[in-house]
């Protein structure tokens, strides 16, 4: 008796769902079908998976009568339309977009943190926003060992996390700039390339940007505890691939950085790298293409009694999204939480 | 009657030395000679001045009898060995290393907050780290309207504060990446082009950088008050000028974030550039050859009662570092704290 798994990847095309694919491919999902969807503008081209391709086809209302699960990297308004017909099909979903990740109906998960949240899906499961995946990751395990009273984020996240046309946008601006023009700029309000922007989404009623207000309001959810305080500042940076992370903690017990140390060197998921005599510390482009967070540059913050100061890497593609959905599927099938047919 | 004052610029070649040239002609400082001095290796250099010319003369022991005021920006070991050979022969120095910053008898000023200390100067004064002045610049007047407990603080820091060596470093390595080559770092540990290095100065005992202290010390000895708590976590981004700052402020007395940008749009030295519906926020694009510290993304913490976020960018060669010994030479020759000879 083989079990058929029929998967599709909607959104193939973008930065997210190319790495959905590659990932799919080297972790060996036991698929026994991919589909790789997308919108009608991208139908036909091909994508390399497995030494062969796989042909896009466009994205409509029967497009998961034939799957058992979807992963989606298509941006909001398509989750919001697609995700509920997928899921009364009987394909369930894990989306990675922001459209469903706050609906108390729906599991946001990581798995090293929060993975019985899985069992009670309903068909859609949400894929929380990049940076908060890699913060909570380490959070968590600190948050068991000595209780989190208060985060202090801030941000250094790369264009790879815009998609494709922000890559391609600091890639050209730099250029320009090296061959004496002034780029104008399209993908971001202005430029990008040797420059800070401190607004990432757009900004709400409060002055928060929603990427601020996803990591308080995330990372609440995903660790199970409203009473987490926590501010963000999030800047986009000139890097192509990997967010890095400022973060001080607050506990409610005291944990020396030697502790942590040895928290985080045996929390999944995590690799501790913090040798600052050698030089060593996480940076993005030792991230990039890695499925770990890296955390180091760990020191008891001296301005209160119970603080440390952390500086948290990860590859915003991998971790940040297309690992995490992957790894949520890995989850879902392990535990038997996808109605699969058993074929003859 | 005229009046004399006959300077020189110690560090002349140097990133923050250009800038000092070019600050004390934009300003019309009213210097009777400029002298620009260097290591031997830079003597016979010539140097854009005034329409003309300064040709660089080589430092030594004989270099400030004929001065009445010097400007060093040549790193730790030359401040520590020839300014108190130029004190000595009275010349008054103000001093753009972190050699005297700590010392007891010696001032380390910025003129928008502590102008006052320049009259118990002994000879040298100190300029403060480029990071800690456009930071207090923006604390000093909420310090005063709601006294500040503590500081968090997570730098954006662009590699001209490493000098002129750094600046071609970022650049030569997006060249040879754009032509296919891994560039090998020298400058820094690791490469900077399209990377996030938190690591700024030398790692000391305590796992800080050396960096990262400083904003904690200078920043109590500037604002006169060593209960200010200060946490830091100092990076390196691929930025040629303009560093950046996320700034989280809690204070003893509540301030709303409409009045914190009244109180700052009042702050000498302070633009307020935050109007986030319209995308106004600072950033080192603009504040590069702006003498302004500007602050936007004014935000209430909601995560403790008297909290607020801030986002804080000077040009780090300006008012980080030239501006602000210029400015310090002004307030000297106002309040008469250099002994100028009356010439007949």
């Amino acid at each position: 008796m083989t079990r058929e798994l029929r998967i599709g990847v909607v959104g193939a095309t973008g930065a997210v769902g190319r790495e959905i694919l590659k990932i799919l491919e080297q972790r060996e999902f036991p698929a026994t079908t991919v589909k790789a969807l997308a919108s009608s503008r991208s139908a036909g081209q091909e994508l390399p998976f497995k030494g062969g391709h796989l042909v896009v086809e466009e994205l409509d209302e029967n497009s998961f009568n034939d799957l058992d699960l979807a992963l989606f990297s298509a941006g909001g308004s398509t989750s919001e339309k697609f995700a509920p017909i997928a899921a009364r099909s009987g394909c369930v979903v894990v989306d990675n977009s922001s459209a469903w990740r706050m609906d108390p109906e729906v599991p946001l998960v990581v798995p090293e943190v929060n993975p019985d949240d899985l069992s009670r899906h309903r068909g859609i499961i949400a894929n929380p926003n990049c940076s908060t995946i890699q913060m909570v990751v380490v959070l968590k395990p600190l948050h068991d060992a000595g209780k989190i009273k208060r985060v202090v984020v801030s941000t250094y996240q790369a264009v790879s996390g815009t998609g494709q046309k922000a890559i391609k946008e600091l890639e050209s601006q730099v250029r320009q700039m090296f061959n004496m023009q002034e780029p104008e700029p399209e993908v971001y309000p202005h430029r990008i390339a040797f420059n800070c922007l401190p607004h990432i989404d757009v900004f709400l009623d409060n002055d928060y940007t929603k990427e601020e207000m996803k990591m308080v309001l995330e990372t609440q959810k995903i660790m199970g505890d409203e009473t987490i305080r926590l501010t963000a500042t999030t800047v986009r940076v000139p890097v192509f691939y990997g967010h890095s992370e400022s973060v001080n903690v607050e506990t409610e017990k005291k944990i020396t950085s030697a502790e942590a140390r040895v928290i985080l060197s045996q929390a999944p998921g995590v690799q501790v790298l913090d040798n600052p005599r050698e030089k060593i510390y996480p940076m993005p482009i030792h991230a990039a293409g890695e499925d770990l967070t890296f955390v180091g540059r760990i020191r008891e913050d001296e301005s209160i009694p119970n603080g440390l100061n952390l500086w948290i890497v990860a590859d915003n593609l991998r971790k940040g999204a297309a690992l995490n959905a992957v790894q949520i599927a890995e989850v879902l099938l392990d535990r038997d939480l996808i109605r699969v047919d058993d074929a003859l």
